[in-house]
């Protein structure tokens, strides 16, 4: 197959197509761009973070930490940063407490994420970076020299919305050596998150690896699909808890996405062996078809789920009608919401909503903003409750 | 296990530590930040693009293409985006050729992704945003309705390096149905990229879908791992070719990867079912190891790699002390590089280099840059003539 020599083609690439652009390119005014190396974030033994970033030429640069005080998006807390003479701006801030935090920088009110931090969390409306803080204690979400489980990306053909889609599916440690059926749990990322938010950012299959180490939980698969009706509804459209989006992605998890992994994985089947659960408007949409189909799944949990008290009697209408229906093929609904966060009044009043139909759920009234601080939290205390 | 009523545990969410911060961004003065909704980038039937950005404030902002003419880093070429009375500054550009194209937004000299777009191809030293432009033909790339293979994140704990890595793994279509075994290719990213890299911004999983389907390729593994000796060698010594970590890295290779993916998967053995192949510094990497270990990979390939004329001697050793052995155990060297890749000349170099040695070789001198355009092409060409 080996031959000598060269052999000179062309691969097509599109060459003389932009010569027009280059000529515009070596016209206009010189920028040079930042490429230049700083180290950013760094962080200290001791907890405290510096972070950095050369921008001369910046009037104002600011950090949006999701760690301060704030509301939903956490764009109106910010730290200012200073400008040495060198161009380069820095702020040191902490000492933050062992976890995993995003933060954005502001460039003259433009949102960026750190060009010199590889870890970002990529979004459909604004991205951020990521980094940690190591704790002299494991933290359930850090990883461990245990048995690690796998992440699988599946693609798939949906029918449903005509396009493909791509799902994350972690197994348990030592599944493919295995022969024995799981139990299993659909995980609903947030508005603006994608199928891999509950993976880079939630770290749900480190979680998961270390409490069945620990045999704090069950072995189970982990389905994370992606959970917007996109392109019907549109990605835009991401108002709290979009009905049409929440009809939509139900007929695709029903259609495509549950019968996919009974077809790929050993899943034991009925509803005492499901679970679905999610976080923002994934929460909504695990609220929304968990109570819609008590039938299906016996474990139904919600993370600062983006609920609408004004919509209640008509989104869990079938709950209203028959709450001990509900009381009766429930294994477990559970509700967490923070006290910061922009959702917790929605959350309360539907703990009081559910306590007036005298609906059995246990409600998590925890400290805590709209961010993966918490929902890791959540993520480790339901994992441990399911299939039990 | 589920329980009426209300049940307030706190998280331990880090609140109170962060009441200094929150004071400080109480008092400093408020930006509001770009989380406008603008579209961008907007792809037209005609193949043109609008990229647009939402920065009231700023009083420069260019478009950096990887489809400009550039050197490398590709940030030395740009056009300007226009400045609107809404503060959204835009250009339409092309028509561009079906293909997936990667850019930065230069807001003042900063170097940014955009925010609009959710497609980031995050790296260790700058990101980029990604667009496509669809074909009427469907291009090598294009997710087609064919049988798919999967591709799984594999965590492992790396004595050499003393960490946890991860490694990206496509198996092709059917591979959990079957029982058969397959060869193997190692497929190596460029510097600042990731494990991560062929497969959000080459596609590999998608090109070998597409090649088996036609029966253009054989059906193989492909392992894609970190291919950095971090943290042994520091992330931000990116030098061309680095030779502490290509050595490292080889180490890293043969005592960890290898290994891992021979007790996890069905792989033929022997180095007539053994690949390397890789891009940039990742084909260095790959030329290197591959060529002082021909009894380990008879498959060896490097797209625009970035190696130095100066170094043959040293790198290379072995071939050049033995051209003969490496003619009878190698059943393809194969080398790539197009020509407006700031590493044109080396690769020139090294085809004249083999040649002179009289090593078997097959060179593709193409056109293109240094950019994932080129080597989507070459990994479709490489992975048809592999394990014939």
């Amino acid at each position: 197959m080996a031959h000598d020599g060269s052999n000179n083609e062309n691969s097509g690439s599109p060459k003389g197509k932009f010569d027009h652009l280059t000529s515009i390119a070596e016209t206009m005014p010189s920028v040079i761009l930042n490429i230049r190396g700083v180290e950013s974030p760094e962080v200290h033994p001791d907890g405290r973070v510096t972070f950095r970033l050369y921008a001369p030429m910046a009037g104002q640069v600011n950090l949006h930490g999701n760690w301060m005080k704030g509301h939903g998006e956490w764009l109106d807390s910010s730290v200012p940063m200073s400008k040495c003479d060198d161009g380069v701006w820095s702020v040191t801030l902490g000492p933050l407490d062992p976890d995993i935090y995003n933060y954005r920088l502001g460039v003259d009110g433009l949102a960026t994420v750190d060009p010199a931090n590889p870890f970002v969390n990529a979004s459909e409306r604004n991205h951020s970076s990521r980094f940690e803080i190591p704790g002299p204690e494991p933290l359930i979400h850090d990883i461990a020299r245990v048995p690690h489980g796998t992440v699988q990306i599946l693609d798939y053909w949906s029918e449903t919305l005509g396009v493909h889609r791509e799902m994350y599916v972690y197994t348990p440690p030592g599944y493919e050596q295995r022969e024995d059926s799981h139990p299993v749990l659909y995980l609903l990322h947030g508005t603006t998150q994608r199928e891999n938010g509950w993976i880079e950012a939630g770290r749900a299959n480190v979680i998961i690896d270390n409490l069945i180490v620990q045999a704090k939980a069950k072995p189970m698969i982990v389905v994370m699909p992606y959970g917007r009706a996109y392109p019907r509804i549109p990605v835009s459209d991401g108002s709290l808890g979009n009905w049409g989006n929440i009809c939509l992605f139900e007929q695709e998890l029903l259609a495509e996405i549950i019968p996919t992994v009974h077809k790929r994985f050993r899943i034991h089947i009925g509803p005492v062996n499901s679970a679905i659960a999610g976080l923002s408007g994934g929460g909504a949409e695990s609220l929304v078809t968990g109570l819609k189909q008590p039938g299906k799944f016996a474990w139904v949990a919600g993370f600062s789920a983006a609920i609408d008290p004004s919509e209640f009697d008509h989104h869990f209408a079938g709950l209203r009608s028959d709450p001990k229906s509900a009381n009766g093929l429930l294994k477990l609904l559970w509700i967490g919401c923070g006290t910061d966060d922009h959702l917790y009044d929605a959350n309360e009043t539907f703990h009081q909503w559910l306590t007036a139909l005298q609906v059995k759920h246990t409600y998590r009234r925890t400290s805590g903003h709209h961010t993966f601080m918490v929902w890791r939290r959540y993520l480790a205390e339901l994992a441990s409750l399911l299939f039990r």
